[in-house]
């Protein structure tokens, strides 16, 4: 990576932290200066407003959170692994949190993007629709291989997966105890388990 | 209500609505001033900081929400009515938003209370706990009484119903589409009847 790129790079870590942490409408252009060390032409040499800056930091900090997720749902082929697959990279989240700390960048995101920052709320709602979408491939892939039931709902299921993992987030973080992203795991884990198609009630042995 | 106490009132409300929106942090006094005509020391009056502030309008907020819920569940009796109940009051707000608009006072002041207004978080998390073990209760008192089956986990389903029923509106808002909201309602419905206890499984008739 060239020194510009380097650059580059760590203000949108940096900046990402601290929208993540703050949120976006409270973190100034002083708390980017103070955190990346850098003077005001610094920062604007790489983003031409605060507004690009927090576009491109949030999808820095989505980019973060998918890259594991990526790595394992690949290794697993059918559709009842790579969903316990995407509950085990979020249970790994618990003990060892993205590199972006303060939460999950799209339920931060999305809370300030949807009244007090309505600039954010198009890069929100195309990541969350990438996730939902994820989500509904699994399942829709898993029923036409005739791997899962033919009455799963991958529509509904993608929502009720996607918000239940979102909800069971701000659980914890009030409560300070992963408990409740536990429950929502277990939870999660028995509707998956469930939808399996189980080749030897049919097959007689 | 005395002139003092309907003053005191309307600056709740308004803040409230302030705060909901653009979150609490970035709700400035000014804004305050702003939307209910008032100077800083009609404010101060009844407030004595903007800490002070915050957590009255939380609490307003949220009792906003939760008169809506008490009188529906009080006339229902048993544990699947009652259950039903809350995803009824909780359908009601797509078409019949509460008063204090810009989405669940729940959900907003939860994000902003984790990292960047710890000041906030204790009152979150009692009033959290507080729907929480209102859900929970419901379930135990459910079983206890034979309506709903011993193997039923209160704790568990506690927790899955409100963190899905809260990631369900961050999705909605998002989207701007209830279709997740209702998906997530669909599902929370069926498993909650597949808790009750069908006497005429065991009655043979």
């Amino acid at each position: 990576m060239r020194k510009g790129e380097r650059t580059k790079e760590f203000i949108l870590e940096q900046s990402a932290i601290l929208f993540n942490k703050q949120g976006y409408a409270s973190t100034s252009l002083s708390d980017i200066m103070a955190a990346t060390k850098l003077e005001k032409g610094g920062i604007y040499n790489h983003f031409a407003s605060k507004e690009v800056l927090m576009q491109e930091a949030f999808l820095f900090a989505i980019a973060k959170v998918e890259e594991r997720y990526n790595t394992l749902i690949e290794e697993r082929k059918d559709a009842r692994s790579r969903l316990h697959a995407i509950l085990e990279v979020f249970k790994s989240f618990i003990t060892n949190p993205p590199p972006i700390k303060g939460g999950c960048p799209m339920l931060n995101a999305a809370i300030e993007a949807d009244d007090a920052l309505p600039i954010l709320r198009p890069s929100v709602r195309r990541a969350l629709e990438g996730w939902r979408t994820a989500i509904k491939g699994i399942l829709e892939r898993g029923i036409a291989r005739g791997e899962l039931r033919r009455d799963v709902d991958p529509e509904g299921f993608s929502s009720v997966m996607l918000a239940a993992l979102e909800g069971a987030i701000m659980l914890s973080k009030m409560y300070r105890d992963p408990v409740h992203i536990e429950r929502v795991l277990a939870f999660l884990e028995v509707q998956i388990d469930s939808f399996e198609v189980r080749p030897h009630l049919y097959a007689g042995g």
